[in-house]
């Protein structure tokens, strides 16, 4: 509890300083005022949370979290639980979705077991190692996890964004775990109190009695658990995962070094409410990368005061999402480092 | 009008066998079905434009339209009409917002004088010279230009278009000309009959005054000229501009060579409402960059049956939304080629 603590104290307000002065050079550029729009709030946002202006943004991580569920005995998932392992070497190997889009901005995967149910020993050095335990409880029938391992979840989500620092000026979050919509899903409706059937979706593209049986199972859920929605840790412990656990530790120790943490989609912004419950403060390092088809990530957003920069019709997770929005933060930042202002570049101003 | 005639006769419909190769790789990825969303339909759309998959994409050229409008002289802008020259000055200097954004897929940016109300002769081959005429006329006291002008101007964009043809796969389009959001809001309202209320805005940032000041010139525009709805090059003509035409010609120059089009915002969709009037199968070679902030833009995007993939809150032109849906083409093309298969990766497919 001591790392979580000395993380929570870490994080402090961004800076409004950098802030201005990013904004300083974004009035001046050659352009009508403000005419690239969210590019533009998103450079500001990037000086305020690095305190720099320009910020540094050249080396780019995504972290994808892994972990097993046990609530996939349930048949909430298309795909059988080995899955998730099998992904883990797809991952490795170079094949997925998160590795083909990373390569956009050329940014590191770094894959993290979380708590996967095999043996990822053999991968060593090729992925992290913070298994919790192999697989996390049942959710439908009691606590996916003691508080105890809650609070090592996050913690080792600190100690993972803590390794990486030395060689990442932005981070973005990942996931993979077979089942992981289903807490998901509880955690939003655990925290904001809106109905399951309202942000219970399809996952990997369950059918109508699927997607039935699994509204009833994040209604079980919040039933058997009793969360007491205004402590990120108790949420995480009953009705969350390691992964989930992992992302929200990865996002408070990105903000206690104040590095920007792009969250991916449903899951990852799952991990980014637990974050946000934790610490407060930790809200204004995260970035919304994009909105996923799960009827549940908008008002998750609306919970953080965020908004999706994309909207692809995406719900693969992975990091995929961090991905292409890393490719928003480098846009970001070139706009405040490579376009002229009219002076430099001799260009006459507005009448007004 | 014979290479305008050639050329509509050259356009014919996009490939349903690429298509079809396209997703049937797409279908087997190692992710939930189509789970990367618009990714994957833009993959498929990009096979079925070139007529092969995977598409190529690697060769990619922004080509930003200059031109001056005569309808400046009512106000309709805050910046003066030597913006226009000062800014083909900064592009060619590499200083501009599409200067910036066109690094992120290393696309190169090619600027062409359609019609600029400045001697450009000393810029030699930095900039493509096709200059029709030193601005186009006031619209709002007559027409643009002559029709033999119009065809002139689509006619050099299909030039433009064949003479990159041999260093780029995917075009995107442009725009630079103080005043051009009046003319390419007389287009939207000629084209679809919306009233020129809902589709006039705030260009470079007026303020109400001169807002409604504007509504007027562009009804005045549709008196005045009483322009055939029908018939894209009478359009052009009566209530375009010289660069509304060339990206009008650039468009069917790609379309009628198999390559795609990146749609830039507003005044690049004026372009490709004349296109999509002179040959309509051009529209399935089109693709919709970004919405821009212009009130009019969806209602043009609806008139095309398109909908763009980014909102980022932007209104600049120049070719910066193309610069940013590139990384999209880009990435769609990632995930036709680099992600494996389940077969290919050893990964359980679902149960169904």
């Amino acid at each position: 509890m001591k790392l979580l603590n000395d993380t929570i104290q870490k994080i402090t307000k961004t800076d409004d300083a950098a802030r201005a002065s990013a904004k300083k050079r974004l009035d001046q550029l050659t352009m009508p005022h403000w005419a690239l729009g969210r590019l533009m709030d998103l450079a500001m946002d990037l000086a305020a949370i690095t305190g720099q202006s320009p910020p540094p943004v050249a080396r780019k991580t995504i972290v994808t979290m892994a972990a097993d569920h046990g609530v996939t005995e349930e048949g909430v998932s298309l795909y059988p639980q080995e899955v998730t392992a099998q992904m883990v070497y797809n991952f490795v190997n170079g094949g997925a979705g998160v590795n083909a889009l990373s390569g956009l901005t050329n940014a590191k995967v770094i894959v993290v077991d979380m708590g996967v149910k095999a043996d990822l020993g053999p991968l060593e050095e090729k992925i992290m190692h913070k298994k919790i335990r192999a697989g996390s409880g049942n959710i439908g029938n009691g606590p996916a996890m003691t508080k105890e391992e809650a609070i090592r979840s996050v913690e080792a989500g600190i100690e993972v964004a803590q390794e990486l620092a030395s060689s990442t000026d932005v981070f973005g979050t990942g996931d993979m775990g077979i089942g992981n919509t289903t807490p998901s899903s509880a955690i939003i409706a655990a925290i904001t109190g809106v109905r399951p059937e309202e942000i219970t979706g399809r996952g990997t593209g369950i059918d109508d009695d699927q997607l039935s049986r699994k509204v009833g199972i994040v209604k079980r859920a919040l039933e058997v658990n009793q969360v007491d929605k205004d402590d990120g840790l108790d949420v995480l412990a009953k009705v969350g995962g390691f992964e989930i656990g992992g992302i929200a530790g990865l996002i408070l120790g990105a903000a206690s070094m104040n590095r920007p943490a792009l969250v991916d989609g449903f899951i990852s912004t799952a991990g980014a409410l637990v974050a946000a419950t934790i610490a407060p403060l930790a809200k204004d390092y995260m970035i919304a990368s994009h909105l996923s088809v799960e009827p549940g990530h908008s008002a998750m957003l609306g919970a953080l005061g965020k908004r999706a920069y994309l909207d692809m019709n995406m719900r693969l997770g992975e990091g995929t999402g961090s991905a292409l929005a890393m490719v928003l933060v480098e846009a970001a930042s070139k706009v405040l480092t490579e376009i002229a202002t009219f002076e430099e570049a001799a260009v006459s101003q507005s009448d007004k």
